[in-house]
């Protein structure tokens, strides 16, 4: 292990690893949300928060992993912090995904990279937090925004250890087209099947999905109508991906649209004949949906002998939608947090983060850890398992975490931002008419510090943003704006907020 | 018109045509079991039981069609009589199909032309009934009987006066390979996308399907079990092809497996919270997803304008099945019949058969009728609308029953045949332990006599034979052998099964 390292190990002031694992309650029990303890002041550290992550040497010499683990990650689309059964849901079922956190590490403080779907999944394939990953915001309607050429990504990073990949669902980068440049083909993945661009993927009935360059056509789908739900053909990808690549290492990227806008579904199931509004309905569906998809996987998994060596990670991208009638209070979609899907209060960036591989995880079957971590740590884990070289990026190991051996690096803060993309109701609301401004947050310890700049800019001078500070510990919900009280921690934060920003 | 279709019109002795459409009750009065009233003995026809039907000129001469109307037929896969809201079934949920049938034209007293699938199909498809079609009785298990070289199907009949034929579902003729001589393509369909064997078609999660005469791999599915459940499939491609062929008369035969055994549906629906036995929720399923199909394809014939000259005929290939758990009991799935699937009794035979076309036949919608017909009367009924020539076939047109006008031809008896074709628990136990033996039955006016051979060979001699009869009016469950009583009726169905058989 290199001095570097070591002191990676060290940095931060986050609570973290083993010391944060306790065996999850049981549903409802009323303590889902977490409580953190830490120092105001962090040790300085000369790195900020970008860390180059170096192999470890050959993961096989190290510990119980006879090769490579594989990886599946799914992330979910719009889904809330609180709509699994296994973080507090009550009118949505979920027990595949239960099942797994109840044989698996649950994470209680894990983070979309950013509260919308494009600089959230660009941040989790770079691992580059979204002050500095190449695409900061939603695509605007006149085009899709590229990974640019030179873009390294997760897959690129598997593949340069002999990793499989494949990327299955939608991809969300680069035109609509077979021959973009930013195709996930030229971006990691080997195999890709799905949606290119955002605007496709609100179509369940897709006219059309991508088999890596080639066009699909599915003439009897008519977007919202037809006979072949889009996510079922992906699904079926997605497992062939598993059968063929079973005797090599593998990292499969499920990114289904369940549960994103429009509120589609081949069938109600047991919400058919629920009193809800018809969109609700719809929208519960569509999450038991992603949860039997994601049982079907782990049972191919199994079924294949993989759930010896494969590490699962389901979360999502960022908060609870309100999107076409679907209303997320009636779920509680965001659990005891306030915000949805574009606020970056804790709603619309705190996620689900279920870690599954009870034989490779033994020590941290049924646990949680309250270990803050956001998705552009999946770099540094996956390079970390694999014994890859990764890029520079923000992310650190979470691999003592998932073990659950004491020392795991943690963030001096987290970071998210937010630019213009889109609006709903309650998002602006909730943001006193600034939904649309640009916005950064960012997290240390139990602090939480909200700016918005007065409008799209970010290069606002700094007298001219607004701030809300929140204690996480003592308010989750975010509801005692402390920034009057509490000088020393602003300032602290608007520094974190001032240096993560890096012009595109 | 021709002398000798003058005389069809006269011919045979079952109650038919428009003096026989009623408005149909509604669900559940008590009053499906239909009365028939015919009398004994028929007009003697040289012509005996088969005929040529000939083309009546241009059908665009003739009526409100502009052009030739458009078929689309789909044939469910043991269904009950009884297993339609419409039909009377009060546990499974069928409300596409009950509005089809409120808005077209219930027929009684249809019938499957054998009491199982292949033969059943043959005769469909061929317009031959089941003793002198190719083929006669399920495959064996060491292969699939074909549709012999030079067999005509409805779809070479519609194709040679222009319609673009398609076939989506199940086939069930020859090998599962693309470069079978039986194949649909070979056989009358222009385009075909399904299974090409019965066996496969046991698979609802296929590991591939056949897009005409090339394999569609699909890895990760695992017949029982997998993402892409077959019938999404075969639905996305039936609904390409009305969208692709909208322009032109088209020929449209929707075979999906459901509800055939195994019970396998990709989403119980309403029912997986139904106190049920899992075989019979998940089979209850299967025939609501069966229902949603419909009403998709229905609403894709509307949205392209296409209700205004199609005709959609649903019905079923044979009776209900008790396979893999299913309990055609506790659905009462053949209504007031006895007997299932394999089964010569009316439960085994009778069928829902909805003809819905409320723009074209605007005088039955809403109606019932108690016309007689076997689904051998399709090719002729095609045949007339479509002024194609069809070749020597067994049926009658129902053109005349579709419109409600008088005269419409009726068969002087209809002839069913049973090969062995396996066995289940009920079947064998009505049967008495003949239910593996060679069977054959005749109805004729309010008669049905059911024969059954000494052993599987159809040639033994009449003294061998054991029969039953029974005076459908008064007991339509068949629970009164009249054998000893009605000699003379006996002898005259013997009579009918005796010269139906025609060795193949």
């Amino acid at each position: 292990m290199t001095d570097r390292r070591r002191f990676l190990f060290g940095a931060g002031v986050l609570a973290a690893g083993s010391a944060a694992c306790a065996v999850w309650p049981s549903q409802n029990d009323g303590s889902a949300t977490p409580r953190l303890a830490a120092p105001e002041q962090p040790p300085s550290s000369p790195h900020g928060d970008l860390a180059e992550v170096e192999p470890m040497g050959d993961v096989a010499q190290r510990g119980p992993v006879a090769g490579k683990p594989n990886f599946v990650v799914i992330l979910a689309d719009d889904l809330g912090w609180g709509q699994l059964g296994a973080y507090g849901q009550t009118k949505i079922n979920t027990p595949r995904l239960d099942q797994l956190a109840n044989e698996g590490l649950r994470f209680t403080d894990a983070y979309a990279p950013a509260p919308v779907c494009a600089p959230s999944r660009a941040s989790m394939l770079t691992g580059l937090h979204a002050g500095h990953n190449p695409v900061r915001r939603n695509p605007p309607k006149e085009g899709e925004l590229p990974l640019p050429a030179g873009t390294r990504t997760i897959g690129d990073v598997l593949q340069s250890v002999g990793y499989k990949t494949g990327m299955f669902g939608k991809w969300g980068f680069g035109r609509n087209a077979g021959d973009e440049g930013s195709h996930p083909n030229a971006r990691g993945f080997g195999e890709f099947f799905g949606y290119m661009t955002h605007h496709a993927a609100k179509s369940y009935y897709p006219r059309f999905l991508w088999d890596n360059r080639n066009k699909v056509n599915l003439p009897g789908n008519f977007d919202d109508y037809g006979a072949l739900y889009g996510p079922d053909l992906i699904m079926d990808r997605a497992l062939g991906f598993v059968e063929e690549n079973k005797d090599d290492p593998f990292l499969l990227l499920l990114t289904l649209p369940l549960p994103h806008a429009p509120s589609v579904i081949s069938d109600l199931g047991a919400y058919g004949n629920k009193p809800w509004n018809p969109a609700n309905k719809t929208h519960a569906a569509q999450v038991t949906r992603l949860d039997s998809y994601v049982g079907l996987l782990v049972d191919t998994l199994k079924r294949n002998g993989l759930d010896e060596n494969t590490i699962v990670i389901f979360t999502g991208d960022n908060g609870a939608h309100e999107e076409n009638g679907v209303e997320p209070a009636f779920f509680n979609a965001g659990g005891p947090f306030k915000g949805l899907k574009r606020n970056l209060y804790e709603g619309g960036i705190r996620t689900p983060f279920i870690v599954w591989s009870p034989k490779l995880l033994a020590k941290t079957v049924r646990k949680r850890t309250t270990h803050p971590t956001a998705h552009y740590d999946l770099m540094a884990t996956m390079a970390d398992y694999a014994g890859a070289k990764a890029p520079t990026n923000d992310g650190y190991s979470l691999r003592k975490v998932f073990n659950g051996s004491a020392g795991a690096p943690t963030h001096e803060y987290l970071y998210w931002l937010r630019l213009h993309a889109g609006s709903t109701k309650t998002h602006r609301a909730l943001e006193h008419g600034r939904g649309r401004q640009c916005s950064a947050a960012v997290r240390f310890g139990q602090w939480k510090l909200i700016g918005w700049a007065p409008g799209r800019e970010y290069s606002a001078p700094n007298g001219k943003w607004v701030y809300e500070l929140y204690d996480l510990n003592k308010d989750p919900g975010e509801k005692k704006n402390l920034v009057k009280s509490h000088p020393a921690i602003v300032n602290r934060g608007v520094r974190y907020i001032r240096q993560s920003w890096r012009a595109p």
